[in-house]
């Protein structure tokens, strides 16, 4: 099966239809917190507010999506305002006096919890580096420029940040070299940092050699430093829908370096690898956790389909087939697709559910919670909509 | 609906037979590591091993059960040897230099992972005691009661443990009073200690006094200090079958002070409160977690079935009935023990299995694993038939 020109160019008014007339508006202007800044996103699925809490991750991601669509939609004052009130509710608010971010803070911007991953400041960098092109504001492209710094620092240094575990058992996640890669994209491509391509290489070259395993046909999500296979129950468990996000940053460079081959057979072979580990052949969608040798996983959810692994797959699989017109990515793109727009849609109140059982069925309402909001949803549609608007469809 | 007597006396021997010809040969002779001491609990449902890691609770765990059944079953050799072998293994690998203890150990003991919390610690004071208790050996008794001082300390001094939040919202759990009364019972009926009866009766009036809303008919898992609901997703978040587990230590202390209407009266309400939200009317079996005014819940895993709130709501309701004779009780009873033993008992291999989906069907196959081993289930069968034989069943 391959798509037509004329699926291609419906595929492309339909995810922009979506994202404009649908995801958004679900969540703006409502969230927006007229009154102590920032964004009220803990929503149900009828958009009533579950908690006024905010998760600093979702505040700079909401962030990201506003000034994304001034850069590259249309340039909305309402959507520049937007994007400022969750920059200026960071500044004000996100930061610890040691520079790391918080995790959780209240409405008003008092912290509750603040852990050791530094995620919470790589969406505060594409925050603050698409805002800065929006909206010309040079503090926010120095905040951006010094925090990508900062956790440049973090990656090589993991010293510099609490451990979670003794240095009995070392380890590695692939979360950090993919973050990294993303992270470091979307500031090249806003603002511009003559560090990114330097290091976007060296991360990918980390996640070929130490991640990728060819000889199992598998993309691990953690290993030992040298990349070996840590063969207890954290090292065994694979997240196939992370993956294959990691497989379409992947691609992204590839599709930057000019199709770079190499690039795009990395990214196609670890696509390939975890959609067929990853995707349930009895019910369709993608798994949320798998062991590598087909053991129990500790995680409760192994087997629930969550909404972003599906976000994630639809963007790898179109930007596979537009790279490679190999008809399997047009098949699995469909697959994902029609099992995402059916399933995860609401199609009464607009938006995604987020939780699905095994079976497809509804396990619960929630719109956005502590690590749910206007995120890969419509970072999907944008980014499909935005890829092929750029092939002439 | 009434349990006859022999009704009684055929679940007394049944619950004795399933402990002991089914569930302990499960476990025991193989889990003993001969080589390292201590257990290799982490295993599938055939009993293949999984891991060879080590839980610091579950070595606990196991040593008591061992050394329980050596003082209240029968006296052999090989459970109290069994038990030995725990004792050791935790007083040799399960320290760190500051007296706290470790959470998550390799094989031959090495430390992978040290928590806040101090379940480890209660864990090995029971054990500890039963086994000084089996053995005579007064260093064990020693260790038990050090620890106990050390756990009432951080129970009480917070400050002396690290904090996961900030102090913005403080809250406390229901676990820390439920797993202290628990401890103390255990330690007061094995070797006995003089400040056993009354710090349980303060740790009972704290969950008296500050997570039992009766106007909501409702059990806390977590409140603020004072009391009162913290009406965020965190603080809103039940765990039914965690509350009907302190329902039924509350019930045993009834029991203990000779049937003490007031201790009936209270946990009767806290099973008949948790029972209401916790029980699926449609497909049978006891929700992980409910939103106290109905919302979405953060914890994805919130309408699966784990095996130990129904192990603790079998014993919760079978000691209610014979507490008070009421028939909801005995109806309760078969409704979950009959739930229970069709679901989650391995009828191929023996066991349970941890874990089901919403509908009753099987989400993983592992027995055991970092949080489940032979605690839960070999207690209740165990309880239930030592309280079914006290009354002359």
């Amino acid at each position: 099966m391959s798509y037509s020109n004329q699926h291609l160019k419906h595929l492309s008014e339909f995810y922009r239809k979506q994202l404009l007339e649908n995801t958004v508006p679900f969540w703006f202007p409502r969230s927006i917190d007229r009154e102590h800044g920032g964004y009220l996103f803990m929503r149900d699925a009828d958009g009533s507010l579950i908690d006024d809490d905010k998760a600093v991750w979702i505040q700079g991601r909401g962030a990201w999506l506003l000034a994304t669509l001034y850069n590259t939609v249309e340039a909305k004052q309402e959507w520049l305002d937007g994007a400022k009130s969750g920059i200026d509710f960071l500044n004000k608010h996100g930061f610890d006096t040691d520079g790391r971010m918080f995790f959780h803070l209240t409405r008003e911007g008092k912290p509750i919890r603040k852990r050791r991953y530094y995620f919470s400041e790589t969406f505060a960098i594409i925050a603050n580096a698409a805002y800065a092109k929006a909206s010309g504001d040079q503090q926010a492209a120095e905040k951006a420029r010094d925090l990508f710094g900062k956790c440049i620092a973090y990656s090589t240094q993991p010293h510099l940040l609490p451990a979670k575990f003794t240095s009995t058992r070392p380890a590695k996640g692939i979360g950090v070299p993919m973050i990294m890669i993303n992270t470091a994209q979307q500031l090249r491509e806003t603002i511009g940092d003559e560090r990114c391509d330097e290091w976007i290489m060296r991360w990918i070259e980390e996640i070929k050699n130490d991640f990728v395993k060819h000889d199992i046909k598998c993309v691990m999500e953690q290993v030992a430093p040298d990349g070996s296979i840590i063969n207890h129950i954290d090292g065994r468990t694979l997240n196939p829908g992370h993956a294959i996000e990691g497989a379409w940053f992947i691609l992204h460079e590839a599709k930057y370096r000019n199709n770079d081959p190499e690039l795009i057979s990395l990214g196609c072979k670890m696509l390939d690898y975890m959609w067929e580990r990853g995707w349930d052949k009895t019910h369709g969608g993608i798994f949320y956790f798998k062991d590598v040798y087909g053991k129990p996983v500790q995680e409760y959810w192994h087997d629930m389909k969550f909404w972003w692994p599906h976000n994630e797959t639809i963007i790898a699989t179109l930007l596979a087939y537009t790279l490679t017109g190999n008809e399997k990515y047009a098949q699995w793109h469909k697959m994902v697709h029609d099992y995402s727009y059916e399933k995860f849609y609401d199609k009464e109140n607009g938006e995604w559910f987020g939780y699905l059982h095994k079976d497809g069925s509804l396990a619960q309402t929630a719109k956005g919670n502590l690590f749910k909001g206007p995120f890969h949803l419509p970072r999907q549609e944008w980014y499909c909509a935005e890829l092929l608007k750029s092939l002439g469809y």
